[in-house]
């Protein structure tokens, strides 16, 4: 049974179970992945904590992973970019391996015929500022390009409220604008590095370049795990 | 916290969740429901031990309802409207309050403003075998006409089983022509009472008459619970 720690948003956590379900190949109810979706968010804001000295997330983490651990989860995915600079002390305290983001959009980037190079990558202040991206893919042989600040705070961070808010619509034009623009630098590929982003990327038309949606990234390496299993 | 039994389908419970954080007034993630979600497909087939003789589904819809409640429930929503066959025996094994998806749909066709008299209703064969709705709802002034025999097993079965999976774009045109044919006969409304139909029935152009989505009616009976407690 797959353990899925969410709610951070829980518009990204219902589409990440609705992926999960799309990626499976199954002809019936039986054949897809017994899941339990831990859907709290409540969760304090993952950003403010890390920037702006805001509540520690963790004891509310640690809660639904304790959660999942009683339900009799096999492993954890957890549909949130942000949360992942938590992932060092949160995976010291379960015994279930925990998915990480992060490896999982490595090996969507790779599908998409992207295995090295310069990509962009999008997200929070709060996943930029960790450089959770750059960190683990820079010895991978990517070069990680990000929004400048003023694209953050006039295109990504609005967009991403906007979508918090349940107005998916509006966030289609600030994040393909910000999504262009990092194309326009040199960017092969971009990263949808916050769950969010894909929900209002894919509410408009199509990019006309490679984006890594960490939502499908993160459902097929959950597929993956189950087929392990 | 709101439990949701769920995984029959998971498709439909995924929707059920996307559709509980849309229609909830919120401004951030921490405005949302907390929510658990246990979505396990394993459950044995419902439609089949009610007609055939296939096995019972009660261990393993107590076994997730234990689940819940071991999470922190205060109630149980379940986004498959078959599985209220076995209500009665899930709400007398716990002490938490379940959402009857019927009841759902009978504030759902008040508020689109049909508030008795002639419906349909389509869903499973074990739905409509059981007369789930006929038996709840004709207290309260509906008349309920079901699709025949013929349009059954020509297109309300073989639709769910599209959905289910995963061909949801291929189930809008049987289900569609199933609602087409109720109308026709005279139903102001039609209630898609199996949770996989409002899925085949969004993948195409809307209907010109009014229908019940039991996804949507659950979700807001869900809400409604949540704001009360």
């Amino acid at each position: 049974m797959l353990g899925v720690l969410g709610g951070m948003g829980p518009l990204a956590s219902a589409e990440f179970m609705r992926r999960l379900t799309l990626l499976t190949p199954a002809e019936r109810d039986q054949d897809h992945i017994p899941a339990v979706l831990w859907s709290d968010p409540r969760v304090p804001d993952r950003t403010a904590a890390r920037l702006g000295g805001g509540e520690d997330p963790l004891p509310a983490l640690l809660r639904g992973i304790r959660g999942l651990e009683a339900a009799g989860c096999g492993a954890i995915a957890i549909p949130c970019n942000t949360v992942h600079g938590w992932f060092e002390a949160m995976q010291a305290a379960t015994p279930l391996p925990i998915l990480h983001i992060v490896d999982a959009a490595a090996a969507e980037l790779a599908r998409l015929g992207v295995p090295r190079g310069r990509i962009g990558v999008m997200g929070t202040a709060g996943t930029l500022a960790m450089r959770l991206y750059q960190q683990r893919l820079e010895g991978r042989g990517y070069e990680c390009l990000v929004p400048t600040e003023t694209e953050m705070a006039r295109l990504v961070t609005p967009g991403i409220a906007e979508v918090k808010a349940n107005r998916v619509a509006e966030a289609h034009a600030p994040l393909a604008e910000s999504a262009r623009a990092l194309a326009a630098r040199g960017a092969r590929a971009v990263v949808l590095g916050c769950t969010e982003i894909p929900l209002g990327i894919a509410a408009g038309p199509p990019l006309p370049f490679p984006v890594c949606d960490t939502i499908d990234a993160l459902a097929r390496a959950a597929i993956g795990w189950a087929r392990g299993a």
